[in-house]
């Protein structure tokens, strides 16, 4: 084949999906490989949306408002209301995903080679996205040893440029698990309004917060509404991820306006996946209950099996279902990768996301890895096990 | 509300949805209105990708793989063998939509700033992609005198800088409807190669071409294998534009490898749609002899009803369902805007889509419109006929 100069962009690779291969080769040796490093829970979707998609009528399968239909979008304005967020059907783009919806955040408020703030370690997509879109990712560090939360106010405002456009969090936060406080959200919203900037938060995430703790949505800040930008997805919150519906929500008419013209670009988003989700809505209370009560205990096993590594230091989180943590060896991109190829007990081995994708600022996270905690409690605990025993022998350590 | 500087780029509006709301006024006083503007087919989905869906066991609503299932990319593998089109399911990347796929193209092949060139006039939604991309459009103009054929190959020569990646062509094409013969795509091979540039070519039209026409895709050319990239969609083929289902097929693997990477980013693609786009593959031929005929009539009746109207000017098409005709009016933009505001014909009216923004370059298309025929021929008769009487009364004639 002749070659061609291909001069693409460098998009970068997705530091969750790039071990797959070798994920799928243990497999063929008949290997069983519990899965922790992917944000796919185990968790059955509501029935009702399951049902609404089986009991459809639909005979042509058209395409739907740019927008998202107006009944979704009301419906789901009455839904932010009973989580104190207050905003109209109109302050709503539907979108094909939360990931969608991160784009269009970013075309809007960003022009090619601007640049948006994101305390790290964060969402790996967030670089590609930023990438697709020729938007420059700027990362402020957020430290294990402060349990991630939010940075000094005088590290943001070091880094910001005229090229600034946003401050972008994720909050529940994907990978730290880390839940900003109304008092954080609060200096963020000072930051952005100084400095004439955005605010996007990414919460997908909202309904997993654990001990009682209450999330606080930027949306909910008054004074904030012409700069505050919040990304959602059904996701997560109704284990829904192949669905693909989440939505961009807004307060600023300019925001949705271009946002618009995005979504009129691709058209709509997809027709049965807005079935489910407006079904989804009628979810009964007692699903969440019960799925909070699990990932509850989930983290709290997680949490205190690591602590019993030797030489593992965990961030304690209380949203989201994922956490940090630091392992005694030099490379987690080798060790991730050694856990597929090279290790096994009783023929088992584990699949975790080597943290350094997470960050931008290249060295860090070496040594971390992020572990979701999707499986069910004897699942996670044997992961948790077979992690202990094949520290005890990789050859690599700090 | 405090203002923001809002400094995103400038997306264009959709020159398909931008009259909307004029439409749904129209229709909010009682009007009937007749919809000649956009390529929403009113033929019924396959029955075996509805029933599909509706019998789906899924328990849980996972992500899917980012390339789209294996199970899929083999069967539409040999759905392209049928075509005479030999590809592996390797060579593809199942994408929401084929505005997906067009994004992916244009990301994989071009860094900002880099430029495409594309014959005027396009589908209108590809000056999105390039801007949410960071991509140049440079238009090379095809003629309503000409039937839009391809542009002399020293048009497109002219037009080659060191900053030209690619040429995109869509065939059979929105908004032309041409059709393009086998030696045309041999003439652009010839070019690409000379210049180092890739061809991507939007196929989503392919079934619909006729008068016995054959259509010749790119992915048929021998010795292009490096340099050509097919965009495809399952929205026009079964009438499942809501479905939200495409693909990027290429033999070049630098560009496989780019484009999955996007895909990865935005992690799958809609896994209902997926079920309901595999099982359309099982569509019986009879269904698109009877789509095919039902097309052929509503072009050959379009055409001539169009043609016996004083002034117009139509362009035959030979594929897809769409045909730009010059209307004697000074802008068209104008005119359709007239029609939804100001003007009814026993209270019915007609909805077209202006042709300027088909074009890129300032001033062209003006006095056309885009009509697709898309609606049943009693329909269709009905709705030209409202288009002559309005022509007969509108002020602002060329
Ligand atoms: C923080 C965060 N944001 C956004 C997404 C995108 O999710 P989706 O596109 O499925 O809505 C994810 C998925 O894992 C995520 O973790
Ligand atoms: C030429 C062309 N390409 C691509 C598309 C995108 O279609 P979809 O995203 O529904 O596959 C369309 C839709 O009208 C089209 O006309």
């Amino acid at each position: 084949m002749p070659s061609i100069s291909h001069k693409g962009r460098s998009m970068p690779e997705s530091p969750i999906r790039k071990l797959v291969p070798f994920a799928e080769n243990a497999k063929k040796k008949g290997r069983k490989v519990y899965h922790l490093n992917i944000g796919q829970p185990d968790i059955k979707t509501p029935q009702v949306a399951l049902d609404a998609v089986k009991n459809n009528h639909l005979e042509i399968l058209e395409y739907g408002r740019s927008e998202g239909s107006e009944q979704y979008r009301e419906k789901l304005a009455a839904y932010y209301a009973k989580k104190d967020i207050h905003i109209s059907a109109d302050d709503i783009v539907v979108t094909t995903g939360g990931s969608e919806a991160l784009m269009f955040a970013m075309g809007a408020v960003a022009d090619y080679g601007d640049e948006i703030i994101i305390p790290e370690p964060f969402y790996a997509n967030y670089n590609g996205f930023a990438t697709a879109s020729g938007v420059r990712v700027v990362p402020v560090v957020s430290s294990i040893d402060h349990n991630f939360a939010l940075p000094p106010i005088e590290a943001f405002e070091e880094l910001i440029t005229p090229e600034t456009r946003a401050i972008l969090i994720c909050n529940p936060g994907n990978p730290t698990g880390y839940l900003y406080s109304r008092e954080e959200i609060k200096k963020l919203a000072e930051i952005v309004k100084k400095h004439d900037l955005f605010l996007i938060t990414d919460e997908v995430y909202r309904e997993f917060t654990y001990d009682g703790a209450e999330h606080y949505s930027v949306m909910q800040e008054q004074g904030l509404e012409a700069h505050a930008i919040m990304i959602d997805s059904v996701s997560k919150r109704y284990s829904m991820c192949g669905a693909r519906i989440g939505c961009l929500v807004s307060k600023n008419r300019e925001v949705i306006t271009t946002a618009l013209k995005y979504a009129q670009a691709r058209l709509s988003s997809p027709t049965y996946a807005q079935i489910a989700s407006e079904a989804a809505l009628q979810t009964p209370q007692s699903y969440f209950d019960e799925v909070l009560q699990e990932y509850s205990e989930r983290r709290d096993l997680l949490i205190s099996e690591l602590e019993t590594i030797e030489g593992v230091k965990v961030a304690r989180p209380r949203g989201a279902f994922y956490c940090i943590a630091e392992l005694p060896v030099r490379n987690t991109d080798d060790f991730a990768r050694w856990l597929l190829e090279s290790y096994q007990y009783n023929n088992q081995t584990v699949m975790v996301a080597p943290a350094a994708g997470f960050y931008s600022t290249p060295g860090m996270g070496t040594c971390e890895v992020r572990i979701a905690y999707v499986l069910k409690k004897e699942d996670l605990k044997a992961a948790v096990n077979i992690l202990r025993e094949a520290l005890k022998v990789y050859p690599d350590k700090e």
